[in-house]
């Protein structure tokens, strides 16, 4: 079984590496760690996507836990270090949640990333990630919020342009806990620790 | 000014409905609303998404807003009614979370339907939706129940083959509010009535 499970995961991974899966593009430019390297994985999913929905408790809303589309980036094309940082304005509900009430979450699918193919998006073997924690300003003269802004601006030119009258501050996630499931079983055991000090994968991708 | 953007939309939606846009396939079965019919935009949207995330308030981790990856259907492709359902087992938090506590909201981006082409997904451009309200079960033997499997086995053929032993039960998020941006100056006034009561673009896309 585990014999076969691992011819999967090479074919999979090899079609990643060197192609693409069902059709569709891919973006990715470096290998999907095999599912039970659980720390890898979650670093890989978190560094190869640009956007995920940004939860915090709403003010407006009776305390509903409000989630809204958001691009991240937690640093230069493979060398993120995990920590998602954003670039909010508190003319939008989240920023102005999270300065109220800390609490948050970020939600990622690998389904974005196209390399799920026909699996359904709710299939466990389509990976999702979840980091729990605190959303925070970052201080706009830190040597964190230099890196923020390089690791942002890079990820997603537009940003360096959008209105300064609107305020755009850097916020990060301090990631209290994960909840990741990218295989059958539920979610895969995660501590932060482990996560953050992940050895990622360097193989680079052709396509 | 309001010529320009017309003739954009109409060169946006054009391309929408026969081709793709910046090289990416499209799955999209009907044309792009134009931004300001918000209701006709937005059941757009909701109709053409198969997957979201599903917000609720974490029993687990001290209130936390908890976002989760999963599918969804308003109805047969092209025939949906606007009410999000869903196929979720209490093994996952997201189903136990509103057992305790039914304040929820979904949150979708059009980026996921390939249609913003090189538009960042935090541009105002790139739409977003964020349905608040109740997530409830829906009885297990009711029409209700009956039209939401149809819904949901029909965009997603292999949720009808998931573990019965997981006892998946058919849930609904009851809309109480909603926040759409879709263009540039911030969240579009639309009333959950105006939103259920939207008529729907009826062309039909040749890609």
């Amino acid at each position: 079984m585990k014999t076969r499970v691992f011819i999967f995961n090479f074919l999979f991974a090899s079609a990643l590496v060197f192609g693409s899966v069902q059709g569709r593009p891919l973006l990715l430019s470096t290998a999907r760690p095999r599912p039970d390297d659980a720390a890898s994985f979650a670093r890989w999913l978190v560094s190869q996507s640009s956007w995920g929905v940004l939860n915090t408790i709403s003010s407006e809303w009776g305390g509903a836990p409000f989630g809204n589309v958001v691009s991240f980036s937690d640093g230069l094309p493979d060398k993120g270090k995990g920590v998602p940082y954003f670039y909010l304005t508190t003319l939008d509900p989240t920023a102005s949640n999270a300065l109220k009430d800390q609490r948050s979450s970020l939600t990622i699918s690998e389904y974005s990333l196209g390399s799920c193919g026909k699996t359904d998006p709710e299939n466990p073997t389509c990976a999702k990630i979840t980091l729990i924690g605190k959303l925070e300003v970052v201080e706009g003269n830190s040597k964190d919020a230099e890196f923020a802004r390089t690791a942002l601006f890079t990820k997603h030119p537009e940003m360096k342009g959008w209105p300064k009258s609107h305020n755009f501050q850097v916020y990060k996630l301090d990631i209290e806990n994960i909840f990741m499931i990218n295989w059958f079983g539920g979610p895969k055991p995660l501590t932060v620790d482990q996560y953050l000090h992940a050895k990622m994968n360097k193989i680079t991708a052709t396509s």
